[in-house]
């Protein structure tokens, strides 16, 4: 059973109990380019209330960096090191915990943002952007060369995506003894500006089709992600709150990390999901209908 | 149980009680380019016995009149009609089971060779080859205009697939009201000349996974390939045996569709997967070492 956060007390007791907060973005602070109204002053109540706010991403085909302008023309305070989009945890997921050995590299499936990350976290990749592999030219195995130190194929939205990157990476996974298989976020879709089109579990799925076996997968739902940000923030579990729009990403993802979970209604998940005979499994520990209700906290304080 | 055939008796027997034979090519007929010992002598016999003689492969790139080239360069006698590919059965589904009005067309990705049967049984289609469709560009709904002619995606093996294809693919799936979801077949691999490569499962599996539903399969092992023969030609299943390498395609295909199955060892299936503790749980009626057996059978016709 969620609880609904409704009087100025309930906010306030909120805002005093939990010092971490991570916040997905699309849906939660904006939607597509329009603010959500009051999610400015809260970001901003949270900080001087000393709060540490994380923003945590599946978006895995921007970079922080390039991410970070998204939140600058919008007008939202954020800083590069409390931005976890997919792409920079699966660097760090390579890096810190499957601790790459520096002789080794990875295939990559994605784009720009997602190899600058792994170049800032020192991982060394080939495949990407790389004009050789942006072909639809047939593929042939005679003129391919294994190259024997790609330890891992990781795949992320890549809307390049064609048939010799995926037989590529295919060679890698089945051929290359040991080599992981890691993408960065498993979602079925993704909206852009002008309605849905595969996402990046889209682009994985001929992979594991092919292979007849799941990816280790970064992006939230999975708990892969909250470990890239443990390997980088400290944080209590019971003191860290999840808010988030989506149940099966957003909620699912912070249940999954032991961390404490507030729904809000202003992206994804309608009314109709969370009340009533057809409601869904996943319970978030709060529900509020959107994040700038958590301004009436500032009422108690006065 | 499965019977191993070894006497010349056997081979006889089974002669006589089948009077459509059903086969698939690649590691039953030949492998790669190299014919299978006695397949030539077998199929002769068969014939000069009056027995209806098909043949039944999943492969999707070629339509039937290119596929009997290869029956040419072997030199095994086939003729246009006996061969049944998943891009003929396709397309005889679409006009004959479907039946696809004639004001509706299909939105194919795939090759030439499913180009051709869909031509050839009346279907019209855009996508495919299409240049248009090509491309590794960026895709943007902003400049799509949906035809709402489209009432089925049909896809194949396409080594040119690309984000664009598969984009315009799901768009006419979510949006076009009842638009069907086929594929050729479901193989996850196929051996190319030098290895193995994604197979036309793989290529789907995007839109399978974007949609979150399974799409109508017509190759093996689906029964669809059975119904799509069944509209073309005449035969009794139980008088009927489908001749494969493969327990998951072939052997699975017969017995979907009520008829005999012999398994022969000369492709993909071991010994190991049809005897002893690991045996799969797929059982032929009947196995044999090599197609080229059957010329046992002679000695007891003389």
């Amino acid at each position: 059973m969620s609880v609904r956060l409704s009087t100025s007390n309930d906010f306030s007791q909120i805002i005093d109990k939990y010092e971490t907060w991570m916040f997905d973005c699309d849906g939660v602070l904006w939607q597509g380019d329009k603010l959500i109204d009051g999610a400015i002053q809260v970001l901003h109540l949270l900080r001087e209330r000393k709060k540490k706010v994380l923003f945590v991403t599946n978006n895995a085909t921007k970079s922080r960096r390039s991410y970070k302008t998204k939140f600058d023309q919008l007008g939202v305070e954020a800083h590069v090191d409390e931005i976890y989009g997919s792409a920079y945890a699966t660097a760090v997921y390579i890096s810190s915990v499957m601790n790459l050995p520096q002789d080794k590299k990875v295939y990559v499936i994605g784009m720009a943002g997602l190899e600058e990350e792994l170049r800032d976290e020192g991982v060394a990749y080939v495949g990407g952007t790389d004009p050789a592999d942006k072909t639809l030219e047939p593929f042939s195995l005679e003129t391919f060369t294994l190259d024997p130190s790609v330890a891992a194929v990781v795949c992320g939205l890549d809307t390049s995506i064609n048939y010799t990157k995926l037989s590529k990476a295919f060679q890698y996974l089945t051929r290359n003894p040991g080599c992981r298989f890691i993408v960065t976020n498993e979602d079925s879709t993704y909206p852009s500006a002008h309605g849905l089109l595969p996402g990046a579990g889209a682009v994985s799925a001929p992979l594991r089709y092919a292979l007849g076996k799941d990816p280790i997968s970064i992006g939230k739902p999975a708990k892969t992600m909250l470990d890239c940000i443990k390997a980088k923030v400290h944080f209590n579990p019971s003191s860290t709150i999840m808010v988030g729009d989506r149940l099966n990403t957003d909620i699912l993802f912070g249940q999954a990390g032991g961390v404490s979970t507030l729904l809000v209604l202003t992206g994804i998940t309608s009314e109709s999901e969370v009340t009533g005979p057809n409601a869904s499994k996943i319970v978030p520990d709060f529900i509020t209908a959107s994040i700038g209700d958590f301004r009436s906290a500032t009422e108690s304080f006065l």
